[in-house]
């Protein structure tokens, strides 16, 4: 076995030993790991500081950030329970959206269409092959209030984004459906760019059409090779968008 | 643009108002994302807490979240830097091991050679056409390393481990680079899976040799091809030990 009981720093040494809240975030992830709390409800903060030894700021702090990460959910009236495993969130959303808050540099833009082409036309493969007739609905419904909107309104991104996660989900592959935050905030910067040429967005609307086509038909080949070319057509818009700086 | 200023919880609400860390790492990082420390050091921990008018504990708290988000780098000499944006995590890697931990279902061992198999090969490609002389060379001295171990070895699934980095990282798309953890992870399950049956793993070296020849060779179609009929080899193993279950 290869894991690290400890996430190390990205690159190299990290000096730093662990903090309270860090100590108490493997303690606590390892007990939900484990099962611990499989079925029932964890302790409350206090009982867990508690039982921990640490003060109630760390472990709050510790519990919000599993919170966060999609481990623990937190009702008012009934209490905090470990979410199911395939809802822990192994993208890093704020890491993902604070990196592309800033206009990025061109390579950045080039990496994130080739790296969405991959992921997104597998994923048109797989909701072929395997989405629920309730997903296919779901894809058909974020299609026709897409398709309601104008080039350039903000809820064309907003439908846009939506019909896209609708694909990614209707794959059944959880590692390609978790990877939705990457795609969203790859919209939002394709948005901002098609704002500034807003003639090259002419087809789009067309173009999802015959993905969600393909996948009603649950036809593999035709939903991988139209969300191909929907995203080559992105990618083109792109290029174009950074030769003409 | 569609990107939130805060990070949602996976699904649905999250009641949770933001606790004093989360708020300060919301603030540091729209600082780090301005700019503001771009060439020269942030201030000091009690310099910072100070100015955002928190305890120094919850600074440290915070300053630690962006260090393992891979954002700061801290060195005692030197003080705290912000890192290049393309070091910033994008994976969580401390989830993404926990999920790793317990021995995982089919489906989810299913889920992630599917994954691996859309990164990887696609990296194979991308590393035979852009990767530099240097790191063809890291590329073959990781192959070199990784056949002197006998299948079985705690050494073998290490060096197996930094072949696939090493391939991932001349892909020069951090997008693929940065999904080097969850292949890592995966790495550690077929590991575990083949030593149930090491028969199952006498190709295995073989199969590596062939990719790093394509990529050598600059040849991505090669490359490709030969990236695929590893991945499917460890596909077949964990489909053959989950029949045998």
């Amino acid at each position: 076995m290869t894991l690290y009981s400890e996430t190390p720093a990205p690159t190299g040494r990290d000096p730093r030993p662990a903090s309270l809240v860090e100590q108490a975030v493997q303690r606590l992830a390892a007990n939900i790991v484990a099962g611990l709390y499989a079925g029932t409800t964890l302790p409350t903060q206090d009982e867990l500081a508690r039982e921990f030894d640490v003060s109630r700021t760390v472990m709050r702090e510790a519990l919000s950030m599993l919170v966060s990460r999609g481990m623990l959910d937190v009702r008012t009236k009934t209490g905090t329970r470990a979410r199911p495993m395939r809802e822990w969130q192994v993208i890093n959303r704020d890491v993902v959206e604070w990196r592309f808050l800033r206009t990025p540099d061109d390579a950045f833009m080039r990496d994130v269409i080739e790296f969405r082409t991959e992921i997104e036309v597998r994923a048109a493969r797989l909701a072929a092959e395997r989405g629920t007739p309730e997903e296919l609905v779901a894809i058909r419904a974020a299609f026709d209030a897409f398709r309601q909107y104008k080039f350039g309104d903000p809820e064309f991104f907003e439908m846009d984004e939506q019909l896209h996660a609708a694909i990614l989900k209707a794959s059944h592959n959880r590692f390609f459906d978790q990877m939705a935050p990457i795609v969203r905030a790859a919209l939002g910067l394709v948005a901002k760019a098609e704002r500034a040429a807003p003639a090259l967005g002419d087809e789009v609307i067309e173009l999802h059409r015959r993905v969600v086509v393909a996948i009603e038909a649950r036809d593999p080949v035709a939903a991988e090779a139209t969300m191909r070319a929907l995203l080559a057509h992105t990618a083109t818009d792109v290029e174009y968008l950074i030769t003409q700086k």
